[in-house]
């Protein structure tokens, strides 16, 4: 059930000239704000934008011929939407991707360019992935869910092996936590290759549920999700997510929605980096004292870049109006 | 009087641990569309934001004890004041920058944050040159010179070797050209290394002191610039990196400042980079059609990522204005 490091170097083999093996950028601001040596895994440079394409390609990758020729059908906010749109492409699969209502509509268009079909349906992560359950059986597609299945865990995985390469002797990892997949996949990885790693979780205080579950013992639903970050709305984390995250993720803490907001405008003040609010949660989390660590080596998952140019501007405008002081723009 | 590789390999053994080797990005958007496959340099990922670092602290590396201890002036819109700063705080150096009056605050900011004075003068690369040269006399510091010094130029050249080590089969690149530092370091690099690499460079409309200087077979200084691109705006070559550039650059073609404008907010949206105008220049240049290439591979140099969120915001506001149509988000 548990994900092995061997599927985890078998997706790595899938990905080879696909992705890009992302740059793991050290930096000297965020380190002395948070008293660790800090390094930011930034897969808002993947391809699509964020991580989301390793799990989706290699789950399809690794479907029969015949499974590939009955096309598939997922469900996202955007960024696995588009993960799969692409892979598809590449692949040449027929998808169909399942978006709520009133979708990003960046993230929407991302997954049109790519050639794949799009229904919006519900408000819910609960709403699309009906919807598309219902598609998988009235048209034979194949699902591709964003996160609990052992191939899109090792597929997301490979950014752990990425990791240990570049900082073998890194102490520990924080991750942005939605369904799960991506903790689920690096913690696999990274607790095989050196077991005193630690890892740490994020969740947004407006998005709950994997907090909320660790706390039950159980994959609980959540009533209602507030949050700026539409990568991190799952409502219920996955079986195998959760098995994973109770297994190997030392502690998970809590970020306040605010914090995601200014740490967006942060990493485009010191870092240079586009990142949308999902993929600044992680490094919120750290450098505002949630994540009792000091003197260690932190690698620090930047997750994706999608973020709309009007969410973008009004960010950085309150940003500005709230913090002006002597803005540095260093690293 | 021309540098050699054998002075960039030192300036690259000199900065070693010192400045981030930075990666080179390859982006499926801007290789479909400029018809090329395009490779970003992405020294806005560098410390203190701008590949400056990398001059500025060879050529103080190379100084001797008793030069090191007279302590340094320098003049700079910014990005050059900054490295020189940041350099001067790792070797201990005493250092003050002289910079235009109401200079970008962000940038004056960064200089005063490593430790360095700034002094306000004039309003031209012209007028902050000569306030340093009195500097230089009264105080008996050492000029750090932005672009016309041979361990400057080589310090930039080690770009140049990182380019044609992770991409050997490079067959040409793009390049901002200001005073000229940058492009004849690595001019001088890559066609040592592989004299078939075409190296093509940039000037803004707004201020073409290289391109009217290659005109006349001479460093020219030029009435007047009016550009958005702070980093772009220096007046006169000099006499190195004229001499540097007429001997290597194949070709030195002319954008225009709304491209630079829009091409800023490209960078966001598909790249996923935060870029100043300057480090936008050379993008712009190759998307625009003004670079006569096909089916080649092309370095494109995204020299710095120092701009202040007011220009900023302007910037991507404007572009969403112009442009909204289809915004993809995608890479």
């Amino acid at each position: 059930m548990f994900v092995t490091l061997k599927q985890i170097e078998q997706a790595r083999a899938n990905l080879r000239g696909i992705i890009i093996p992302t740059p793991l950028l050290d930096s000297r601001t965020f380190s002395s704000l948070s008293g660790n040596e800090i390094y930011l895994k930034t897969e808002n440079l993947q391809k699509t934008g964020s991580f989301k394409i390793r799990g989706a390609y290699n789950k399809m990758a690794s479907l029969t011929e015949a499974e590939q020729a009955r096309g598939v059908v997922a469900f996202s906010a955007g960024n696995h939407g588009a993960g799969t749109a692409y892979a598809a492409k590449a692949l040449g699969i027929s998808a169909t991707v399942v978006m709520p209502e009133n979708p990003v509509l960046s993230k929407k268009n991302a997954i049109l360019h790519y050639g794949a079909k799009t229904i919006e349906h519900g408000t819910t992560s609960i709403d699309v992935h009906k919807k598309a359950l219902q598609i998988q059986e009235d048209e034979g597609r194949v699902m591709i869910h964003p996160y609990d299945d052992e191939f899109i865990i090792a597929g997301q995985g490979t950014i752990g092996l990425e990791i240990f390469e570049d900082l073998p002797d890194i102490d520990a990892i924080v991750i942005p936590v939605s369904g799960g997949g991506l903790i689920s996949g690096i913690a696999a990885a990274l607790k095989e290759l050196k077991p005193t790693v630690k890892v740490i979780g994020v969740n947004t205080e407006g998005a709950t549920a994997m907090y909320t579950s660790l706390q039950h013992n159980c994959p609980v639903e959540i009533e209602k999700v507030n949050t700026i970050a539409d990568g991190l709305m799952c409502k219920k984390p996955g079986e195998l997510t959760f098995a994973h995250t109770q297994r190997y993720v030392d502690d998970l803490v809590l970020v306040s929605e605010k914090e995601i907001a200014d740490c967006v405008s942060v990493l485009a003040e010191r870092a240079k980096l586009v990142v949308e609010p999902s993929g600044a949660a992680a490094l919120a989390a750290i450098i505002n004292g949630h994540i009792h660590l000091r003197n260690k080596k932190v690698a620090v998952m930047v997750s994706g870049g999608n973020i709309s140019f009007e969410l973008y501007q009004k960010l950085i405008r309150e940003y500005n109006e709230r913090n002006y002081k002597t803005s540095e723009g260093v690293k």
